[in-house]
């Protein structure tokens, strides 16, 4: 039986210790609050998190990062994004030497618009290959619900991507390997941005002519900037690229979309910030560090740009889709 | 001005008829029965197709295929697929030396497999560099409404390809270019399978993850099987690809989703056929042929063959999920 240790118990990484456990792995949760751990093992229950869900008995969650990771061969990481350098760094020493760390995180890091596989690596020391990424069309609740998907396991190295593939492969979670880890890590950091521009369009009630548009085009430059840095444009029309882009911008669920839909609705950043109770989503945050990445290599990424020209440069929602659909015509590549 | 005809006034033809109008052309649609086009002249509506939405008055409709296509520069077809080769055998003396034939269908048409424009090909004797394919997301009502959206025009000559997509582009329509018209094809004809795949997961009740799986790897089989058949792969990561995809398993509209969604629910094909009044969706009658096709060609199609065989083999819904589910774990590409 493998040693595993998930390191945050929000949604996404109680549902995948969840996974981890159906497929046969000895799994220990580490919650930041004690009295969540105390109250996971109690009740086999993460009510806030995943609502009506029954989490396996055999889930033990600690409050100790200690315990947690001791003798595992599989850490995984699922703390928000930007708070990963700082709860790394207090945890680095007490990794085992040649446990497989996982990130189940999305995003860039704010001021070094590092991606989180280059934070770990930074922060833990370890070389590049001993990180994985997991990333796809993974709503934690549905999958915590046992719900059919796909998902990708990205390694600089194949073999540890095909073992954690096997640890972590169960009837309703099938995972794909894949080597391409920039492209991966990238595609979910910018699907926010592009979920975000969908709510707009579907605020201003447009239909799916309109979404799908979106999301091609909006693939489609993510897949511009991706290449240019090192990712390969194929990985954006997989799992972790278009899969996970399409189930968030359907997903009722996503912030992103609802928040973009009061955007589009006519709401200011403001009035729809105080609307979800001071909860920014996280497209709005996001669309200004790709962009200035897109900048700084020169690539055009017009559906970001007229993101962040919404929510802080005052340009209208109608204004936005009026200077998308009116650039210059061009080819499709 | 130019003289563009439109040949089918179905929802896609009446809707493209209205953008070419709304583009600056002189327009003329061809109804196959005269008591439309009496009533399109008359009212300003083809309200069996387009419900609600008013046509523009300079749109000419007639039931004579012969003054439809007078001095035309482009003719644009959009009649049943399965119907084209008998039709156009009728047309094809009529039509201008020098017009670009632009078709609007898709499918492949059984018996020959052939798509679309290889068919224009055949029957009118005109050489393929003369044939465009408009194609995208494109959900004819929506585009009738004015909703914004992108579209490409593929033709193996770029130079044609730009002339029909200036003489198309409107303000809430954006061609984009493409010389690939067997990817766009392609995607067009496989997306009613992986579309009917979707209905059929809905149906089971299951949600925004499972969805985005079968679109992720329905177009990764389609890119395979277009692959080898000539296709550029990257055309179906794009609007006639991917992007038709999305906005047909979107829409509450499409038949080969709902249609789906009964046989997930445990219909038998007979039973949904019943209850659709006779109508059989599209994803039906082409999964056949597309899988006709990929054995022909030893491609693995998994989703296409899962759905073939729940309409014609007697797999349950359930069998067809652990089927796709329990396949041997795999790299992604």
């Amino acid at each position: 039986m493998t040693r595993a240790a998930v390191l945050g118990a929000g949604s996404w990484g109680t549902a995948f210790a969840k996974v981890l456990v159906d497929a046969g792995n000895d799994v220990t949760l580490w919650a930041r609050r004690d009295e969540l751990a105390t109250r996971i093992n109690a009740e086999h229950r993460n009510e806030d998190y995943l609502p009506g869900v029954e989490l396996p008995a055999e889930l033990v969650a600690t409050h100790d990062p200690v315990a947690a990771v001791r003798d595992a061969d599989l850490v995984a990481i699922a703390i928000p994004s930007q708070t990963l350098r700082e709860n790394l760094a207090v945890w680095a020493a007490d990794l085992p030497a040649d446990a497989t760390l996982v990130s189940l995180m999305k995003g860039v890091e704010l001021g070094s618009t590092k991606r989180m596989s280059e934070v770990i690596v930074e922060v833990a020391g370890v070389p590049a290959d001993r990180v994985a990424v997991v990333s796809g069309p993974n709503l934690a609740l549905e999958i915590a619900q046992r719900h059919p998907t796909a998902t990708v396991v990205a390694c600089a190295d194949d073999t540890r991507a095909i073992e954690v593939q096997k640890l972590c492969g169960t009837p309703y979670f099938r995972p794909y390997t894949n080597t391409d880890v920039i492209g991966c890590e990238l595609g979910g950091a910018v699907k926010n941005v592009i979920a975000l521009a969908c709510g707009i369009a579907q605020g201003m009630r447009f239909g799916d002519n309109t979404l799908a548009s979106i999301i091609t085009r909006g693939l489609a430059e993510t897949a511009r900037l991706g290449e240019r840095l090192g990712a390969d444009p194929v990985t954006f029309a997989g799992l972790a690229g278009l899969g996970d882009l399409v189930a968030t911008c359907n997903s009722p669920l996503s912030r992103n979309r609802s928040f973009g839909e009061r955007l589009g609705r006519g709401e200011s950043l403001d009035q729809a910030q105080e609307a979800t109770h001071g909860q920014v989503a996280e497209g709005v945050k996001s669309c200004r560090g790709v962009l200035e990445l897109a900048r700084h290599h020169d690539i055009d990424v017009p559906i970001t740009a007229a993101v962040e020209a919404v929510c802080f440069r005052g340009l209208t929602p109608a204004q936005m889709l009026e200077l998308l659909m009116s650039r210059s015509m061009k080819s499709e590549s």
